[in-house]
């Protein structure tokens, strides 16, 4: 017998009949003879409508007041779930994040988990009650509901698993597991049976959009099990686990790519000692994030341009903020592009081998495509080029690194 | 400086639009110096929708997981106006019934108020913050959110004023306060300045339904100064305080109908001891609310007929249980009918004036209606008739008592 956290998502929970089919995935999971928690997010949309009627109202408002009204989504949906499982032979009860509780700081609306005291939940587990715990809040100061941040579902299953010492945390989703790339532009790519902590985290914050970042965080950090599967199909999913139980590794497990960039360009700023803090302090402190930069080698005449990529829905901001501090930098012209995409190479294989980004520049370079900004990290590389090569890029690559 | 409870239902939280409303009725209360402190209803609409979305999994829930899933409407309305507030410079803070908290017994969907542990809202009120407190919920046993059905709100209001040990308790409504009788059938119908609770008792009970039967008991109860009036409009609306602070008391005070009504006839049931006891106590059994009930003398032969009436949607199963007994009260023919309505005269002033209840027949039998049942307390009289006369009685009793 183990113990398993089942997760599901929006999409998974978005109707009755939906509500139904995850009843039976968790019946089937304790016919195995597992112990089973389930953590869900609200009805596909219910988050959306509820943060709209705040916004509504007005663009200031009180977070606390924003976290109580927007969690009151997976309220419905656990107790929905709850007598579903009911129905069909299942013993169950919700819990919402104040009745465990999951207690968190007081950061409202991207609080973080504390602790979570589940000495009520674990006595439910033993009397063979299935816990349906709401995602995506907990409690914070004062007795006030607090929120994880949208997506924040996934933290709290795996948070919980932690919590409960879960065998695995498995997050059903819209799609099969994780791929080697985009299954919509690479026709060839190929489901992952498994896949390292660090390349899941990569492949998160480089566009794809299957796990939370902070939850692929969290479970790395405490060795937790994680499974990503499909809520409408029995296929096995991807298991992303600690590297060393992978016992081959593959040089390189991914390519994704990620349209949300845009790149800015200063032409001739001053070159001299304290000048990136004078142009990257003032994007920090107004929020921008700003991702690959680049200092080409000194232009001359005490001048060098300065290239650097940001969300393209912070470009307006960044450009605001760095034409407010011109008079400090002094740079000679500001140049900006939305059409560009960052692609990247992603496998931990890349420690041990050296020619990963050279062979990855190669194959750019025959197909006439042109780098504009290069980043590496440990087990990515990372090149921005012209959005119109996407796909051309995605596929030569995914080829390239044998991943068809 | 006064502290007042000011609540609001559905339709005054209907929309944003309304809630900005609310907003200024809380905001003119406190530019007069008062304390005040909120309770609110869900945004109309949303409790039937919520309690659909669980009858549609099934009929058999579990209560526990139904109070939790639709109490979640008010909390979506409390943040909202809390941010309402805020944004007109009203501070503010909403509360959810586990927050203060509002305990309850263990009667699911019917729960009863214990306890309101006011501490956190006295401080609340000392430091000028609104309280935007959540009606209708509360927390039962195990730390289960709890509702007390449905109009359960006007209960929490009232509930929180006797807490608060507040001067007034303000129930907003969409009408401007009690008239003399429905204004929609009776167009010289007056609004009343003042009524007794016992008279609000009976016409709440007797079909006025401007206020919940149980918040008026609890007002009665604790002598908590009530007022009923119109959420949009200034009107003062109707006071409902105890008999000794009504200095005249007029005789009758409304003429209330009721058209939720069927009646049942019993023929030649067995005229022995203990049969009313055969016919009712399988019909109580079975939640079937009898309310008048005329047996009338023995016509002979060990057999009589009992009259009674129960609420209409009760008579298809009022009817099977009926069928059910017969083997024990052996009547002869069950008759029942559905065109039927309850008119009452209502008034304090009748305890010490004979002759009320005369007057009424007389009235009635100059218009040629026929009385087909008759029932009495101190401070009402009922009789049941045909439905078509319900216009004619209701104006013609109207006149009668100088109401107009």
């Amino acid at each position: 017998m183990a113990r398993v956290v089942q997760k599901f998502g929006g999409t998974s929970v978005a109707s009755l009949e939906s509500i139904k089919s995850v009843a039976l995935k968790v019946k089937s999971e304790i016919d195995k003879g597992n112990e089973v928690a389930v953590v869900l997010s609200a009805m596909a949309g219910e988050t959306n409508r509820l943060a709209n009627l705040v916004t509504s109202v007005t663009s200031t408002y009180d977070p606390r007041e924003y976290d109580s009204i927007v969690s009151s989504g997976e309220q419905v949906s656990i107790g929905l779930l709850a007598i579903t499982l009911q129905e069909i032979g299942v013993t169950a009860r919700s819990w919402l994040g104040w009745q465990i509780p999951i207690r968190t700081d007081g950061a409202f609306q991207k609080a973080r988990i504390q602790r979570i005291d589940c000495a009520d939940l674990l006595e439910d587990l033993e009397k063979g009650v299935v816990p349906v715990v709401a995602g995506f809040q907990g409690m914070g100061p004062n007795n006030r509901i607090s929120t994880l941040g949208r997506g924040g579902s996934d933290t709290s299953a795996v948070a919980l698993a932690i919590a409960l010492k879960a065998k695995q945390c498995d997050i059903y989703t819209d799609v099969d597991g994780i791929y080697t790339s985009d299954p919509r532009i690479v026709a060839k790519a190929r489901q992952l049976k498994q896949v390292t902590y660090e390349e899941m985290l990569e492949m998160a914050s480089l566009g794809a959009k299957v796990l939370h970042t902070r939850a692929v965080e969290l479970a790395m950090k405490h060795r937790q099990r994680l499974r990503v599967l499909s809520a409408f199909s029995d296929k096995p999913g991807t298991l992303v686990v600690d590297e060393g139980e992978i016992m081959e590794q593959e040089l390189v497990s991914g390519i994704a790519y990620s349209r949300d960039e845009a790149k800015i360009t200063l032409v001739r700023v001053l070159d001299e000692p304290g000048i990136a803090a004078l142009i990257f302090g003032p994007l920090a402190a107004a929020n921008v994030n700003v991702d690959m930069i680049v200092q080409n080698a000194s232009a001359g005449g005490g001048a060098t341009d300065m290239t650097f990529t940001v969300p393209q829905e912070d470009l307006g901001r960044a450009i605001e903020v760095l034409e407010e501090s011109r008079a400090k930098t002094r740079y000679e012209n500001l140049l900006s592009d939305n059409e560009v995409v960052k692609v990247s190479v992603i496998g931990v294989g890349m420690r041990s081998h050296a020619g990963v980004a050279t062979r990855m520049f190669e194959a750019l370079a025959e197909k006439g495509i042109n780098i504009q900004v290069i980043s590496t990290s440990e087990i990515k590389v990372s090149v921005l080029i012209a959005e119109v090569y996407t796909e051309l890029a995605v596929r030569t690559l995914h080829s390239k690194y044998g991943l068809d």
